[in-house]
């Protein structure tokens, strides 16, 4: 059975990027601390050296592949990755909110959709009964989570505290339950999942 | 050798209390769900029922508690937990930062003192060796990090999404790494402990 899933990774103060990301510029200034559980350690855009996740952070990255069967992202994060060099980079159909459809790249493997219901739907549809990964940004999961589209919330926190940058909370004004599944921890990261219950 | 150590509970957006916290409103609108994993399931301020915590909540609770050599806690939240009945709730000293030291009760156990950093050193020495707990409020923990004196940070994620309240890290514009030490969850808390490493 599908589950709509937000998998994303914050700071400990919450953050989803750094301050002053932007296209060209990644997840902004010490953003890249984010991900290091992804690249089994250190990294920076300059060096770009990039290892692969190991321990509890290649079980969680694996789990994520293994279950997904679309994702969702929003247009921000496609400009800021900057189309992750063009083509789709999931092994899945990946669906793009965003207000200009017409923007699609042909054969890139990116479906370009107009708002978060309609990426969903089509996810959903896309997915083949497993789930749809909402990868972010931070908006279209807000958007998903307050129009009760979500299931499960796959948290990670990295060990780092940023100062600034986009909160993934941001301006999000309500109130939920969540029921804890799990939790994993690696030098990297801290590897929450939890299932959405009720809003109150 | 005492460890300076940032103990507190905060909701996955942040929140260490609910929107509208004040003297004889507790920690706001929904704030008692932050502490569900001390009293071992649902309570509020109306019923007052309160059990005692369980499996890794208690192991959490144990080791601050037998850690801890000394307390230190902002007035505001002093105030804001009525002086917890009158009586330092701890069985070690408690040190309470507050402008006016003058206001402090005698023979109650509190020892009120002007400032983070009086507050920090007093209560280094009067810890015995043991831990110096800084449980809050938000404002005393930001300042005690800034300054540099933050050894350890124990947080505790409640597994609810409060929409409002007062932020953990609400104005907080430094970055520092952390060390993640562990982390263990409960149906009512994730308890991750984080080393605090250099400022970035």
């Amino acid at each position: 059975m599908t589950s709509v899933v937000a998998t994303i990774t914050m700071s400990l103060d919450g953050y989803i990027t750094g301050p002053n990301d932007a296209p060209g510029r990644g997840l902004g200034e010490g953003g890249e601390r984010l991900h290091y559980w992804v690249f089994g350690g250190p990294w920076t855009y300059d060096t770009e050296k990039l290892g692969a996740a190991t321990g509890k952070d290649k079980e969680h990255l694996d789990r994520m592949m293994s279950s997904g069967g679309a994702v969702v992202g929003g247009r921000g994060t496609y400009d800021a990755a900057e189309a992750w060099g063009g083509t789709n980079p999931w092994p899945v159909p990946f669906f793009i909110v965003t207000h200009h459809p017409e923007d699609e790249p042909a054969g890139k493997g990116f479906t370009f959709v107009n708002g978060v219901e309609e990426a969903i739907l089509r996810a959903r549809e896309a997915a083949g009964g497993k789930n749809v990964d909402i990868m972010g940004g931070a908006d279209v999961i807000r958007q998903a989570l307050r129009a009760g589209h979500l299931d499960e919330v796959w948290i990670t926190i990295a060990p780092v505290v940023l100062g600034g940058g986009k909160r993934l909370f941001d301006g999000f004004d309500e109130s939920f339950d969540l029921d804890p599944i799990d939790a994993t921890q690696s030098r990297y990261a801290t590897h929450i999942r939890y299932r959405v219950l009720r809003r109150r």
